[in-house]
């Protein structure tokens, strides 16, 4: 009777807290910038309200940039769960948004017109310019990175990118995780979440684009046996997760 | 003339800063305690220190106790190495002691005399009565230990027991690393680094008993193609280490 066994899996995501880079509104991407206090209050809230519905762990993903490790080490501080295994993967950073990178919104639209800006930030398969390979923003130039092969480090990337550099890590870690019973915490960046959300719900490449994620708030997602999500839902009340959403909307608009 | 190639490996092992316990003198084992204040301050003066000589790690092994997991965090933010990867592993828990694990210096003594709990504290092989199973102290209770198989997990330890299961993990995981010329650092406990220390210096159980290591002081050692110690130095100028390897030794008294 094994083909009747209802399978049923669970699985949280977080985006990390406000950055220094989110309040000036500048293109973050790969540049490693620090949490800010509100940030690191909202990484504490994700971790309170997961205390709460008593979720346990077996492992933890997380990306290769400090905003998202700090939330997580803030949200395992809160779960008492510190003592779980981390790993850290450069797959699962923040889209690279390649030439844009430290630039506000003023100095972009000076430099590359309203238009294009628009473009690259809400198309879903036109990159921003890349990244030469002497600049010091690029990947291949930080140690950091020394441990991955040149030809597959991104020197910019569309969303679209972002998604494929994403799913074999899902594939190959989380979902293989998820597989064998683990209950898997996933903290990283509005991209790389919007990555695995598209395929978790077979969202458009038009509409993932307007996908806004709100930060530290865990997004639970109940996966059937084929780890496609049944449900899903915010730890948070739909009053404050609404306002939340449109204060991440707003943000948004303000970049283009 | 590879055997006239000259091989020289160095190693960084950091005892995590001051415990709310240690400040209350209990006996603390696996007893998951946070730092104090002190103890943050500690694991960031380790982590500056560090940064000023450019220490750059390639992977970094820790307890599974927070106060270890914290000090460890506190020192790659200093450093700016957040990204690095982590095993956090109970191989490099602290001695566990047993029954007398939560008791302070009076009730231990108050039940158990005052030469018992000397013999207990200063002796290499005599371990603490241990736990009975259905003790909520006893590892094989606690979740964070479900993956590791009962008859290895500790009842009570001497500190050669502690010896005994910390050189496995020496051997297979930070030994192989540096093998691999991996930069190592350890986070770990003042036991568990004992147990590397009286292995990388061959000291006697008798000598290794009376050696106080202080804390939130990088460690570095200097090892030989047999990994073997060549030399050895805290990176905290002299006059400041004496004072505080006398405050810990004072500390350890003070138990006795």
């Amino acid at each position: 009777m094994l083909n009747n066994l209802k399978r049923f899996y669970k699985l949280v995501l977080v985006r990390h807290g406000e950055s220094s880079w989110n309040k000036e509104n500048r293109f973050t991407g790969w540049t490693d910038v620090p949490l800010t206090s509100k940030g690191e209050d909202e990484a504490r809230f994700g971790g309170k309200a997961l205390l709460q519905k008593e979720f346990q762990f077996d492992i933890v993903y997380t990306s290769m940039l400090k905003r998202a490790i700090n939330t997580m080490n803030l949200i395992l501080t809160e779960l008492k769960q510190e003592s779980l295994p981390v790993v850290k993967h450069w797959r699962l950073n923040e889209r690279h948004y390649g030439a844009l990178q430290g630039l506000n919104k003023a100095e972009t639209a000076a430099k590359h017109g309203d238009e294009k800006v628009h473009i690259w930030r809400r198309s879903y398969d036109i990159p921003p310019p890349e990244l030469e390979l002497n600049d010091r923003r690029c990947p291949s130039n930080d140690p950091r990175y020394a441990h991955v092969p040149r030809d597959i480090l991104p020197r910019t990337e569309c969303l679209k990118d972002c998604v494929g550099r994403v799913l074999p890590f899902w594939y190959d870690h989380i979902a293989a995780d998820i597989l064998r019973n683990k209950q898997v915490l996933v903290v990283a960046h509005g991209n790389s979440l919007r990555g695995l959300i598209k395929h978790l719900d077979n969202i458009s490449d038009k509409d993932i684009v307007g996908l806004n994620i709100p930060t530290g708030v865990p997004l639970v997602y109940h996966l059937d046996e084929n780890l496609k999500s049944t449900k899903h839902y915010y730890l948070m009340d739909e009053k404050e997760l609404k306002a939340k959403i449109e204060a991440v909307a707003n943000q948004a608009k303000l970049k283009n």
